[in-house]
């Protein structure tokens, strides 16, 4: 049988990210590649406990099925929350539970996307959501990233002359996988342009709770009047990710077509894994726990940064970071950086080549991803030890 | 703001059950219009005991990313059941864990059609699929079912004449909502146009291990020499749809787009529960576990078949059925149906208007669908003594 895909999957591959997985199953190979959560920061013991609990007080309500929306005692803690402590959503707001903030990307293309209408991405960008988009046979069109945020006139540039502009996709805080931080008068800045132009924003925020230095900015959607901003939020990072939860904050009449293709997706989110959530948001200390699990990552971020400063010599260059799990680093003009990545990777440390999170990867591209959450310390050292070395012969 | 939505989505609306099973928040509304599996049917026990275990023997497993395609041992252990058990799956087929059946409907149509493109389907049938189905625009092309499943005149009259025909949707063992199952000589004769016409067969097959009485049919999938056929398998039944664990098995090129489409959809199925099935198939008993489930289906089924027997005096009639969760009951001539099933519920017992599950909803219908695994068997007794002096008015 010949197989006749659809125009909007046929050119859809594995991400690179993928690909360069492999390797790090072979046997010796130190992941920079990744992108897990550190195993330490997960709450084992209280999802132990928890667990045990729901199966001995509510085992029918975690294995029938339940609503599309999400389990509605966790639905109103993270609305409550995201309202207190972020200033995030608002009545004209609804919230659903996804299958992480993937499902968020999937479903919102979905409802607002025809095939060839543009969505605008920064560049580079988190591939997942790349190729998310991919899958509806959009038009993607990249934006330059600058120390502070997407590049404004490139984006009003855009937004002017694209066709069918139909959304932005951002992440602000920590972005994946630049590191990069959207200054506050940036995100200003780009929900008055997203109004002037009629263009759904949809912030994506994985690792805003994980911020380990520095003061946090407003999310775009806290100056959300307008019902513009899709806010798409995660249990990947500050809880577990194989739990496979995030959540959506849009103004309701969006997030009422997003719901029917959640409901023609998967009906639900595994109820078990609402109900933890819930009980870990309200039963234990959620705010203790985020600042344990910073810890966490200002001690690895810190580790990976001080090495690059000593091993590096000023060769390999990367932009500090005070949250997220990634350091991205740019190689020296005239070397190649692909065939970097490929020595690095003989050398058993794997790295992701910049250009995969690109809307057209075959652009020219210094850069390269590492990643600080999932190694352990002794990998880390080592790791960068061996790209110390491969920088001295740059 | 004024929302555009794209094409595929905006005339999609929440499925007709979902409406109708607001009612049934009503106080003393006795419901037969869910299709939950019956809570006594989960072995909340063994769930009890394998998530404890797993949380202490495995639990940054369960917690951490994972790999699309699924968990490899639960993927394992479902291959090698449905091949030794029902000859299902071969060396040229590939097996994916998904978010319930449901997703791998989401995900084939996604895959296979294009906007325009005509997917077939028997009329009437599951609403979950055609609401997937419509949510990528496809056209819909309803084909009559008769007692031993889909009219194969008609079907090989719409391969033949209908455009860009990529797909037929079935459920060949007790059909929801009509409780039909298509006989083995209708399934070959099937099998045989599909090759003939290039149709991809998805073959959805939630019901077929909770037969209670009858000889198994063979699976579609179970001669499929020549690559055609997805064959959609489901936990929700014969273990537990809070889960969300579904499966399919399909020849490996078609599922490689299908594992990408995922990947982008929410990256994996929540491993926890991967991690319950696989544990659920091969420390217990699974084939004593499905001898218990036929007998408390075979129960219920048996109750309202008795019961209409009694009390609908041969004036609505309804398919015997012998497996399921569904009894398909048809009003006499001139009776109109959905004034029928108002007044049901107006007597506090609700069942779904036949035409929610017809490609076209406007079309003549005389149908009701009765679920009987959800109420107890008291419930049953007493709607249906409501159904009985309803139909008594007739």
């Amino acid at each position: 049988m010949q197989y006749t895909f659809s125009d909007k999957v046929r050119s859809l591959a594995p991400s690179a990210i993928r690909e360069i997985l492999k390797f790090t199953s072979m046997p010796g190979v130190i992941s920079f590649a990744a992108g897990n959560p550190a195993p330490e920061a997960f709450p084992v013991d209280e999802v132990r406990q928890i667990t045990a609990e729901i199966m001995r007080d509510n085992p029918i309500d975690a294995l029938q099925y339940s609503i599309t929306e999400g389990y509605t005692p966790l639905r109103d803690t993270v609305s409550a929350y995201m309202r207190s402590v972020h200033h995030t959503g608002t009545e004209q707001d609804g919230l659903i539970i996804t299958a992480g903030a993937q499902q968020v990307m999937d479903l919102t293309c979905k409802s607002l996307c025809n095939e060839g209408d543009t969505v605008i991405c920064e560049a580079p960008t988190f591939i997942g959501t790349l190729n998310a988009f991919r899958s509806y046979n959009v038009h993607l069109c990249g934006v330059d990233m600058e120390p502070d945020g997407i590049n404004l006139e490139q984006l009003e540039h855009a937004m002017k002359t694209e066709k069918n502009v139909r959304m932005l996709y951002t992440i602000p805080n920590f972005q994946n996988p630049s590191g990069i931080t959207m200054s506050l008068e940036k995100r200003k800045a780009v929900y008055t342009l997203a109004k002037k132009y009629g263009v759904i924003i949809v912030e994506d925020n994985p690792y805003g709770e994980i911020r380990f230095e520095g003061e946090t900015i407003p999310n775009i959607k806290s100056f959300d009047t307008d019902g513009l901003v899709v806010y798409a939020g995660s249990f990947s990072k500050v809880l577990a990710p194989g739990l496979r939860l995030g959540y959506a904050i849009a103004p309701k009449e969006l997030l009422s077509k997003v719901i029917v293709c959640k409901q023609v997706a998967d009906v639900h989110s595994t109820i078990l894994a609402q109900m933890i959530a819930h009980r870990f948001m309200t039963e234990y200390d959620f705010a203790a726990h985020l600042q344990r699990i910073r810890k966490i990552y200002y001690h690895k971020a810190h580790l990976m940064m001080d090495l690059a400063d000593q091993l590096f010599d000023g060769k390999i260059t990367y932009h500090p970071v005070q949250g997220g799990l990634f350091l991205w680093c740019a190689l020296p003009d005239g070397v190649d950086m692909m065939d970097f990545c490929t020595r690095a990777v003989q050398q058993k440390v794997a790295v992701v080549p910049g250009n995969a999170f690109l809307v057209d990867e075959s652009l020219p591209c210094q850069n390269f991803r590492m990643n600080f959450s999932t190694p352990t310390d002794e990998q880390l050292e080592q790791g960068m030890q061996i790209l110390g070395r491969l920088s001295a012969e740059l």
